[in-house]
Protein backbone atom coordinates (compact mmCIF):
# COMPACT_ATOMS: atom_id res chain seq x y z
CA UNK A 1 0.00 0.00 0.00
CA UNK A 2 1.32 3.36 -0.74
CA UNK A 3 1.87 5.52 2.44
CA UNK A 4 3.90 8.26 0.67
CA UNK A 5 2.58 11.99 0.48
CA UNK A 6 1.49 12.49 -3.30
CA UNK A 7 2.92 15.23 -5.14
CA UNK A 8 0.01 17.54 -6.89
CA UNK A 9 -0.51 20.53 -8.52
CA UNK A 10 -1.67 23.86 -7.56
CA UNK A 11 -5.70 23.31 -6.77
CA UNK A 12 -8.46 23.31 -8.32
CA UNK A 13 -8.67 19.86 -8.39
CA UNK A 14 -10.71 16.84 -7.29
CA UNK A 15 -10.05 14.07 -4.55
CA UNK A 16 -12.25 10.99 -4.23
CA UNK A 17 -12.10 10.46 0.03
CA UNK A 18 -12.74 6.42 0.20
CA UNK A 19 -13.57 5.23 3.97
CA UNK A 20 -13.71 1.42 4.53
CA UNK A 21 -13.83 -0.72 6.95
CA UNK A 22 -12.25 -4.18 6.18
CA UNK A 23 -13.20 -7.07 7.77
CA UNK A 24 -10.66 -10.53 8.33
CA UNK A 25 -11.09 -12.17 5.14
CA UNK A 26 -8.65 -13.12 2.10
CA UNK A 27 -5.47 -10.81 3.34
CA UNK A 28 -3.83 -11.68 -0.01
CA UNK A 29 -6.24 -11.28 -2.53
CA UNK A 30 -6.91 -7.92 -0.92
CA UNK A 31 -3.68 -7.02 -0.49
CA UNK A 32 -2.79 -8.09 -4.42
CA UNK A 33 -6.10 -6.10 -5.64
CA UNK A 34 -5.32 -2.97 -3.58
CA UNK A 35 -1.65 -3.05 -5.31
CA UNK A 36 -3.18 -3.20 -8.85
CA UNK A 37 -5.94 -1.11 -8.68
CA UNK A 38 -3.32 2.02 -7.36
CA UNK A 39 -1.21 0.61 -10.76
CA UNK A 40 -4.20 0.83 -13.16
CA UNK A 41 -5.23 4.00 -11.65
CA UNK A 42 -1.69 5.79 -12.16
CA UNK A 43 -1.97 4.56 -16.01
CA UNK A 44 -5.45 6.45 -15.95
CA UNK A 45 -5.56 10.26 -17.82
CA UNK A 46 -6.15 12.97 -15.29
CA UNK A 47 -4.68 10.70 -12.18
CA UNK A 48 -2.82 12.96 -9.86
CA UNK A 49 -1.64 11.16 -7.00
CA UNK A 50 -3.62 9.24 -4.45
CA UNK A 51 -2.58 8.76 -0.21
CA UNK A 52 -3.33 5.51 1.51
CA UNK A 53 -3.13 4.53 4.85
CA UNK A 54 -5.06 1.40 7.45
CA UNK A 55 -4.54 1.21 10.82
CA UNK A 56 -4.54 -2.41 12.57
CA UNK A 57 -8.22 -2.09 13.35
CA UNK A 58 -8.52 -2.40 9.75
CA UNK A 59 -9.89 0.92 9.28
CA UNK A 60 -8.31 2.63 6.21
CA UNK A 61 -8.53 5.87 4.34
CA UNK A 62 -7.80 6.47 0.75
CA UNK A 63 -8.16 9.43 -0.91
CA UNK A 64 -7.19 9.28 -4.98
CA UNK A 65 -7.11 13.13 -6.63
CA UNK A 66 -7.92 13.60 -9.91
CA UNK A 67 -7.86 16.81 -12.56
CA UNK A 68 -11.23 16.27 -13.09
CA UNK A 69 -14.93 15.31 -12.39
CA UNK A 70 -14.41 13.47 -16.25
CA UNK A 71 -11.22 11.89 -15.06
CA UNK A 72 -13.05 10.30 -12.11
CA UNK A 73 -16.04 8.88 -14.00
CA UNK A 74 -13.28 7.24 -16.62
CA UNK A 75 -11.84 5.33 -13.99
CA UNK A 76 -15.07 4.66 -12.63
CA UNK A 77 -16.15 2.87 -15.70
CA UNK A 78 -12.70 1.42 -16.07
CA UNK A 79 -13.78 -2.09 -16.75
CA UNK A 80 -11.28 -3.71 -14.28
CA UNK A 81 -11.80 -1.58 -11.99
CA UNK A 82 -15.41 -1.63 -11.70
CA UNK A 83 -15.13 -5.97 -11.41
CA UNK A 84 -12.67 -5.26 -8.48
CA UNK A 85 -14.68 -3.08 -7.01
CA UNK A 86 -17.73 -5.28 -7.19
CA UNK A 87 -15.73 -8.53 -5.62
CA UNK A 88 -14.41 -5.79 -2.83
CA UNK A 89 -17.29 -4.67 -1.98
CA UNK A 90 -19.05 -8.19 -1.48
CA UNK A 91 -16.19 -9.77 0.06
CA UNK A 92 -13.62 -7.37 1.80
CA UNK A 93 -15.18 -4.81 3.90
CA UNK A 94 -17.86 -4.65 6.33
CA UNK A 95 -18.57 -1.16 5.60
CA UNK A 96 -17.14 1.78 2.83
CA UNK A 97 -17.57 5.46 2.44
CA UNK A 98 -17.09 7.35 -0.19
CA UNK A 99 -16.96 11.28 -1.01
CA UNK A 100 -16.07 13.02 -3.94
CA UNK A 101 -14.58 16.97 -3.32
CA UNK A 102 -13.34 19.73 -5.26
CA UNK A 103 -10.02 20.60 -3.39
CA UNK A 104 -10.35 23.94 -2.97
CA UNK A 105 -7.02 24.95 -1.72
CA UNK A 106 -3.88 23.41 -0.29
CA UNK A 107 -0.69 23.90 1.71
CA UNK A 108 2.00 21.45 3.45
CA UNK A 109 5.48 21.13 3.51
CA UNK A 110 8.40 18.59 5.19
CA UNK A 111 9.25 20.15 8.52
CA UNK A 112 12.95 20.86 8.80
CA UNK A 113 14.99 19.73 10.98
CA UNK A 114 18.13 20.83 12.60
CA UNK A 115 20.81 18.75 11.46
CA UNK A 116 22.50 16.65 14.42
CA UNK B 1 -8.17 8.24 18.01
CA UNK B 2 -11.31 8.05 16.40
CA UNK B 3 -11.84 4.82 13.69
CA UNK B 4 -15.20 5.31 12.93
CA UNK B 5 -17.50 6.25 10.23
CA UNK B 6 -18.70 9.81 10.13
CA UNK B 7 -22.35 10.34 10.00
CA UNK B 8 -22.43 12.83 8.08
CA UNK B 9 -26.08 15.07 6.20
CA UNK B 10 -26.04 15.11 2.32
CA UNK B 11 -23.98 16.77 0.59
CA UNK B 12 -22.63 19.93 0.27
CA UNK B 13 -20.34 20.45 3.15
CA UNK B 14 -16.34 20.59 3.29
CA UNK B 15 -13.86 17.94 4.13
CA UNK B 16 -10.41 19.09 5.44
CA UNK B 17 -7.77 16.65 4.24
CA UNK B 18 -4.98 16.44 6.77
CA UNK B 19 -2.02 13.89 5.66
CA UNK B 20 0.76 13.50 7.79
CA UNK B 21 4.20 11.36 8.69
CA UNK B 22 4.59 11.41 12.50
CA UNK B 23 7.98 10.70 13.97
CA UNK B 24 9.14 8.88 16.28
CA UNK B 25 9.02 11.22 19.07
CA UNK B 26 6.76 11.74 22.29
CA UNK B 27 3.59 8.99 21.85
CA UNK B 28 2.06 10.15 24.92
CA UNK B 29 2.32 14.14 24.20
CA UNK B 30 1.00 13.43 20.27
CA UNK B 31 -2.34 10.95 21.72
CA UNK B 32 -3.58 13.25 24.55
CA UNK B 33 -3.30 16.17 22.32
CA UNK B 34 -4.80 14.46 19.03
CA UNK B 35 -7.23 13.60 21.67
CA UNK B 36 -8.23 16.57 22.78
CA UNK B 37 -8.38 18.16 19.25
CA UNK B 38 -11.41 15.93 17.94
CA UNK B 39 -12.84 16.73 21.58
CA UNK B 40 -12.22 20.40 20.89
CA UNK B 41 -13.60 19.95 17.11
CA UNK B 42 -16.73 18.05 18.14
CA UNK B 43 -17.68 21.39 20.29
CA UNK B 44 -17.02 24.06 17.42
CA UNK B 45 -19.96 25.26 15.51
CA UNK B 46 -20.73 23.31 12.20
CA UNK B 47 -18.69 20.36 13.12
CA UNK B 48 -19.94 17.34 10.90
CA UNK B 49 -17.76 14.45 12.07
CA UNK B 50 -13.91 13.37 11.61
CA UNK B 51 -12.19 9.89 10.72
CA UNK B 52 -8.87 9.25 11.10
CA UNK B 53 -6.46 6.84 11.09
CA UNK B 54 -2.99 5.87 11.19
CA UNK B 55 -0.51 2.86 9.62
CA UNK B 56 2.28 1.46 11.67
CA UNK B 57 4.77 3.16 9.57
CA UNK B 58 3.07 6.10 10.66
CA UNK B 59 1.74 7.49 7.97
CA UNK B 60 -1.65 9.00 8.99
CA UNK B 61 -4.80 10.44 7.47
CA UNK B 62 -7.50 12.72 9.22
CA UNK B 63 -10.28 14.14 7.56
CA UNK B 64 -12.94 16.35 9.08
CA UNK B 65 -16.03 17.39 7.97
CA UNK B 66 -17.88 21.09 8.49
CA UNK B 67 -20.76 22.57 7.24
CA UNK B 68 -18.87 25.48 5.61
CA UNK B 69 -15.91 27.75 5.09
CA UNK B 70 -16.09 29.68 7.60
CA UNK B 71 -17.17 26.98 9.82
CA UNK B 72 -13.27 25.84 9.13
CA UNK B 73 -11.56 28.90 9.30
CA UNK B 74 -13.36 29.39 13.28
CA UNK B 75 -11.65 26.04 14.10
CA UNK B 76 -8.57 27.25 12.32
CA UNK B 77 -8.37 30.21 15.01
CA UNK B 78 -9.25 28.57 17.81
CA UNK B 79 -6.74 29.74 20.20
CA UNK B 80 -6.01 26.24 21.97
CA UNK B 81 -6.40 24.62 18.41
CA UNK B 82 -3.93 27.16 17.05
CA UNK B 83 -1.49 26.30 19.98
CA UNK B 84 -1.15 22.72 19.50
CA UNK B 85 -1.56 22.79 15.98
CA UNK B 86 2.21 25.11 16.41
CA UNK B 87 3.51 22.63 18.80
CA UNK B 88 2.86 19.73 16.25
CA UNK B 89 4.19 21.14 13.33
CA UNK B 90 7.37 21.96 15.26
CA UNK B 91 7.92 18.74 17.19
CA UNK B 92 5.50 15.61 16.19
CA UNK B 93 5.25 15.82 12.33
CA UNK B 94 8.04 15.24 9.71
CA UNK B 95 6.10 16.03 7.01
CA UNK B 96 2.24 17.34 6.38
CA UNK B 97 -0.32 18.29 3.82
CA UNK B 98 -3.49 19.81 4.11
CA UNK B 99 -6.38 19.98 1.63
CA UNK B 100 -9.53 22.06 1.87
CA UNK B 101 -12.62 20.32 -0.43
CA UNK B 102 -15.68 20.89 -1.02
CA UNK B 103 -17.64 17.14 -0.65
CA UNK B 104 -20.26 17.46 -4.09
CA UNK B 105 -21.41 13.38 -3.68
CA UNK B 106 -21.22 11.12 -1.15
CA UNK B 107 -22.25 6.88 -0.80
CA UNK B 108 -21.59 4.41 1.17
CA UNK B 109 -23.11 1.92 3.47
CA UNK B 110 -22.62 -0.91 5.51
CA UNK B 111 -22.25 -4.85 3.41
CA UNK B 112 -24.91 -6.66 4.50
CA UNK B 113 -23.59 -10.36 5.51
CA UNK B 114 -25.50 -13.37 5.31
CA UNK B 115 -26.41 -14.35 9.15
CA UNK B 116 -24.88 -17.48 10.20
Amino acid sequence: MNTSFAKLPEPPYYAVIFSSQRNAEDDAGYGAAADRMLELAAQQPGYLGAESTRGADGFGITVSYWASEAAILAWKHHAEHAAIRAHGRKHWYDHFELRVAKVERAYGKPIPRPVA
